[in-house]
């Protein structure tokens, strides 16, 4: 199949937007008051996910996957997904009814909160390459940046966590971005772990953090792949002492040198899921 | 090197951004009064170029032509460029120089069009892969769409043609997209062939094309690659008679089947460079 004939499998879709798939470029008209945020993020056979042998996930997993990178991210901003573009190269082994699943597992997704498919390309790989460009908008000046967090402020986690292996299918947590904007002072995901996310918060606020307790692990997860593991998509997040927060305390932000992090006052090392320096991992 | 380490070298710049680099997202704080375009491309090597054997090109060069697809869709639409995020997928080849090329080449290109990075994401496969988005602007609702031919319009191409063999730099028609915006009818690039993006743009406005003239060829092309090679990055557009416009007069547009194509009174077959069909030609 040609390009055209394959694109023309995913259903089409224009909410929100001036112009959709089928020009040389989408057209979004923002909203007066509103800024726009911007993530893309990869999703690699044999990096990322397994499509074939053990430890292998079906098409519409992988699709799934692949919009949740995006969306969580879009989270962790406090931003509504609005619109996306999906890059997506085939490799020799795919079929239609893969490409078929892949899109119905990532359209699914999308379409759960309102993010509209605008655009993409097609190529081909010797292994399927995935790259999704997620766009949010948040009311002018409320976006939740990680460079906020504050000495005395108490520090969130959205849920438990423990890694991709064990919540095979993480759910964006768009419904707690919604509820922390405006009232959190600093947010992120957590893509590559409990310890190391923290740690980047911390070093782009210039403060310390202390863990008062063990974080929620995920039901079958150690505490070690909750602190290190990655692809939680969890968020976490600071607010003010005294403001009524969802989600689970894990401990306080303080005054020291900036990225260092304690669990029950013990050092915790920033080690965590680094795409780029783990091939042999997943 | 890891992910971190590797995108310390590529410098840092915020022009027109509220938060660039290094949160979960970017963020970007629409004017009034402008619509924003989006678009994507791949760039793959062995697909797109070749980086090592027969034909290879440098990383500058490779940079350079990654980010130069991406700008020629924004012309296309009429748009001025405004941010673009790039995803880098590395192959075991590479090496640190090699990116540090690659970047300099593509953000060499996009600085001259003041389009500044604002995010992306790293990663590695057994060739390299890079996914460039683009985002543009426009006045409201003065974008250059592929659907606005009228019958009786003239139809231009704004240089010569011949594919990327006889013009491995293609320069972005951004200067043109500047001139031509709020007088053509409709517009974009000649990424696939004259004959196949002209037969979509007559397709798209639902009329037909009478060329009068053969186009224009690349010093050392031949008419066939000026009608059917890929990746010549000049914007084919029209515009009402007696409206003064830049570039070469090729024809008319004119009542017909819709995507019909005629050149000095023969029909012109609308094959092109279909990236997926041809994983022969480089």
């Amino acid at each position: 199949m040609n390009e055209a004939s394959l694109l023309a499998r995913v259903p089409a879709s224009r909410r929100g937007l001036v112009l959709g798939i089928g020009d040389d470029a989408a057209i979004y008209r923002p909203k007066a008051d509103e800024d726009l945020t911007f993530t893309t993020d990869l999703f690699i056979e044999n990096v990322h996910f397994r499509a074939r042998g053990p430890g292998a996930i079906s098409a519409e997993q992988a699709g799934y996957r692949a919009m949740a990178r995006s969306l969580s991210d879009a989270a962790a901003m406090g931003a509504r997904p609005r619109f996306c573009l999906v890059s997506l190269s085939l490799a020799p082994w795919t079929t239609v009814r893969w490409f078929d699943g892949f899109y119905r597992g990532l359209l699914g997704l999308a379409d759960r909160y309102g993010c509209t498919l605008a655009g993409g390309d097609l190529s081909h790989t010797p292994q399927v390459v995935c790259d999704v460009m997620v766009c949010g908008s948040v009311p002018k000046g409320k976006a939740l940046r990680r460079d906020g967090a504050r000495v005395g402020d108490v520090l969130y986690v959205s849920g438990s966590l423990g890694g991709w292996r064990h919540r095979p299918m993480p759910v964006p947590r768009l419904d707690v971005a919604r509820k922390i904007l405006g009232r959190a002072t600093a947010a992120m995901d957590v893509s590559d772990g409990l310890a190391l996310d923290l740690h980047r918060m911390c070093l782009a606020s210039g403060v310390a953090a202390r863990l008062d307790v063990t974080p929620p692990v995920l039901r079958g997860a150690t505490l070690e792949e909750a602190l290190h593991a990655g692809e939680d998509y969890e968020l976490l997040y600071t607010a003010p002492k005294g403001v009524r927060m969802p989600g689970h305390r894990l401990g306080t932000i303080e005054k020291g040198p900036p990225g260092r992090i304690t669990l029950l006052g013990k050092p915790l090392s920033p080690h965590g899921y680094d795409h780029f320096e783990s091939r042999a991992r997943s």
